[in-house]
């Protein structure tokens, strides 16, 4: 099986931590592909970066050619259903993974993120998939995603004391972490589940595929008609 | 890995269908022990039987000891609470384990159960997950459980009839087959994806375990308290 | 008009406080019958406790045979469903009825309920009722069931505390007490009205009775379908 | 106990055929006094109705002095929050009666209006209630208020039609008649619960007042503020 | 373009200044027209006030004749359903009104009444057009509404503590001011939007007009059915 | 007043359209700039489009300079995230413009879109904007967009059929024609309010900007955090 990780920025390092967590926790014979866009942004923070971020999913998506399912590292699932529009095999993003199993351990669950300004894209995921009953809150522990490995960021106490907050103040019973950056914290809030959105995609992505589920081809998630594209996105042209 | 898979009904004939459903879709090494009770209905239709197959449940839970996971294999997830009350390891629905996969292949999906007498019950479970809103319709094939194999049923047809109307009617672009008893049915509706919960929850199962996600035993699932249990019920007091 | 009060646990001396309460609300000429199942936990707190209540509650209905009406005196309701599909006559629940209640004398109302382990019960059952919206936050005061009368258990004051609480913080405008053991509390809150859901269920399960209405046997709560039940679960068959 | 039932249009014979339905419903000693305004509109069929027939329903309560409940008899419980703010005693609507019975008698219930105008008042009251996704939906049998007891009207007939439909269509498994004036015909169908708002209403007032609740006079329904009314509603000044 | 106005409460000085924030918000050559019932409550603050506006509301809108559109000023949007069925021309409430806009430019929103016995009004309100999740929260400032310009009241600064309790505690982006005799506090803010609802309702009632648009008249906005009015309220008997 | 109005696909003749609809609906003194992106796909149907339609709404954006108001032309309101985080000023979707005036004239609202791979795009937004609950169902008359203006595809005729269907079926009071190349069949269906987005946001763009309201830029809304963007998109940084 062969899975295809994006991390949707154009940050090399992140690519390779998240490379790491995806490997650990594939399946013995599960290949995975990490590969980030040549173009669009060094991070993804708010809806602004989102958008550069999505035709470089889609480029890295036609370049690996076959593969048995996608897993976009971005935690607010950008380009989600662009992507499962071209492509048969499952798509699965990080955020939602985290949000089902998540679901799946605990009666309610928390969200600590980076900034203030990824909030609204979070919670509007959550409602979009269901889940938003589900969380007791999204909170934001105010450290730009490239600066959550700078040892002098605070980045881990920072995530450990929203991670708390959450608990007692939301009645959190589960702490998903809300960036791919963070996938090497989860083990650090002995007393709940913390979930990584990077491995439970590879767990999600795995299973799926196992079960020989694919997208929906009707209504929503049909492959795009045929059309042109002008200018510098005519490559992106359906055919 | 060691996956338990409780059939919650006493028909043994149904446990083994049951059983080589989840074989199937079990991963190389991992182990289904597939049980079901010696006490209690042969069949679960509504809210009555689901009440005395939770007992039995929770005695082939006891008698397994120690496994990695934990599957309750009837489509109203019955006494799924209680039984992530007495174990670390997780527990998984058919289910809920359909409806997480039906979110992530499909913008809405729609349920073909047995009898209408069932359908509150897994409209209760839809608005408790959450996904209430990814449902288009909980449809009724009216044909009791134990009748889906016989041929003179015309079972087949019925279910089909309406996952056809599910997904004209109710605009779904996926199916769940709401009852174990089904799980035979899944190839028949070529255009759509088709879920079955048995696979499903296995998948999901073994997906959680590897990530070595366990139950939150903050607030909702606590171990029971100890107390003493009176009577005919004294060998499921808490220790 | 004869009432069966059933207080689903086992212990004697609640199920005495639960019939004083239950006399005391009821109308000249009703008889309330209070009766306590055999078998089951001593006390009911959390969904596993919940599940062993429920076939002596279904034994205790029909060993008292025709009455006009059952009441469940768990604050979780546990197993009103069941008992529902078994009785042509009304089955109250007594969270449903101070639900109901609080609904009709104040725009939000608050809960207030013993442990943290009950709360996730109490939140779907809001859920499922539809009064979710007009319920500002269940809050527990950490006092188990038993221990709600010992006088060195202060449950008097965390209770008053909570609701005092939900009060100001959740913006409660009348208070329920959130279980059958809290019944002798309802007059401490001089200047909002509490809600004892013991006496309740009383009033309300005259007023159904008085109106002739009776559970609808359309499709949710059908009398069960015969069936064999096996083993120590046979006396339960349905006939 | 003395409870005052308003009709809160002109129709005095509307009141009288409301009376009968609430003395049937009430228990012995219960003393129905049953009043409807000398201003306003004839019958109350959409907002504009609603708004004229207010100032009657808090006229008459102050004309009635002193009761232990008060019924309002339309069935969009028109002037429900105005007259609980100034009545320390319940005040109970005959739509929130009918809608709150109809929840503890099915598991989802449908309601049967006069004309569409009075559809769109229903639905936001069943949403304000919270009561909404306990409804499968409000239906109109285009009968003015007045013409329902005319025999050429057919309003039986078209009552019955749209109870059916309801039925079938939209999962009703009770139907409530949306029309005091309906209040006659709640036997009519036979294998569901029908409910007719002002004997539900009695009841309840009824068992609110035994149980010695009262409306909370926090926030929301908290007596006027004091201050001048000019002109000809000088009368209705807050004192 | 002629817009009529409406302050529903019979405070000539409070009208003065509705008229001059809407003229001050109207485009030229729209003629804003500024009245206020002669019978009734001289402010308006719960739900007793607000059913003895209604009528004079609709007394002015017959009064003034012919206009584009009606507003009413005020921040209940108390008589909107009702004015709009004697209209063909638009009617926009000053609570709906700031609303739309507040959700046109932030995420979320926060909203600043006056008392809080009119705090349930505003959450229903909320609910019924859909904005409700886009509110954070409904505060009060406890100053009375003719009490908002007595410099010693303090309003000024009460206002700005709630609306920074908003921003910091709901995650407001935006606030609303809730009620039309704050109209003049707009600018006090100055980091995040604040929206005044007579503003907001001028600048929306022109886009209206210019657009077009008059209110449906289809089921829920048609005219009043044709019937008798009796007694004092014989002037508003539809015809 | 300067308002951008950017129809997001790169069809020139659909830009004419959209121009002609909006000056229509412009008032005097409003200038109207129209433009399209150079790159991206000819029309957008679908998640797909949408995703290669934004870098190029962006560059519209940049190149128009100051402004006082953006309008983004796309009934899926493609983009418009992203664009209220470039902009201190307003920038309006014509799907949310039309959503809030159709709130505005009718109590529940039906959307006559072109292709079903469109409706799951506009459910979402409806669930985001908050105002799901104000219509009735998004339906399609499977037309493409760029075969709206063909006379053989008989578009008219199927529009006016589907938004019949909305009326009676799901009880719309008010028809939101969901397209952006629908505008010039506004007046064809007499009996409701039929709204076009693209004068729809004309409209309320003025109204924002003359009400001096601006996008808050407290958390969603922030301006890009400065970073680097590479390769083709570097031309996109935040600066």
């Amino acid at each position: 099986m062969r899975i295809l990780v994006i991390n949707p920025n154009t940050t090399a390092s992140m690519t390779q931590k998240i490379a790491v967590a995806a490997r650990a926790a594939a399946s013995p014979g599960v290949e995975i592909i990490a590969a980030n866009p040549a173009d669009g942004p060094a991070s993804i923070e708010g809806y602004y970066d989102e958008v550069f971020s999505v035709p470089g999913i889609i480029e890295e998506m036609r370049k690996a050619g076959e593969v048995d399912a996608t897993i976009l590292a971005c935690f607010d699932d950008t380009g989600l259903d662009a992507a499962r529009c071209i492509s048969p095999a499952p798509v699965i993003g990080i955020g939602e993974a985290a949000f089902h199993f998540a679901s799946l351990v605990a009666h309610r669950f928390g969200v600590v993120t980076t900034l203030s300004r990824s909030v609204a894209a979070i919670e509007h995921n959550l409602m979009k998939y269901g889940l938003a009953g589900r969380c007791g809150g999204v909170r934001a522990c105010e450290v730009p995603v490239l600066d959550l490995e700078a040892p002098q960021s605070g980045a881990r106490d920072l995530i450990v004391a929203e991670a708390r907050r959450s608990i007692v103040e939301d009645r959190a019973e589960a702490i998903v972490l809300g960036c791919a950056g963070m996938t090497d914290l989860a083990q650090d809030l002995s007393n709940v589940p913390v979930l990584d959105g990077v491995s439970c995609a590879v767990a999600l992505a795995e299973a799926t595929v196992r079960l020989g589920l694919r997208t929906s081809k009707l209504n929503t998630y049909q492959a795009p008609l045929r059309k042109e594209y002008r200018g510098t996105q005519a490559r992106f042209s359906p055919v």
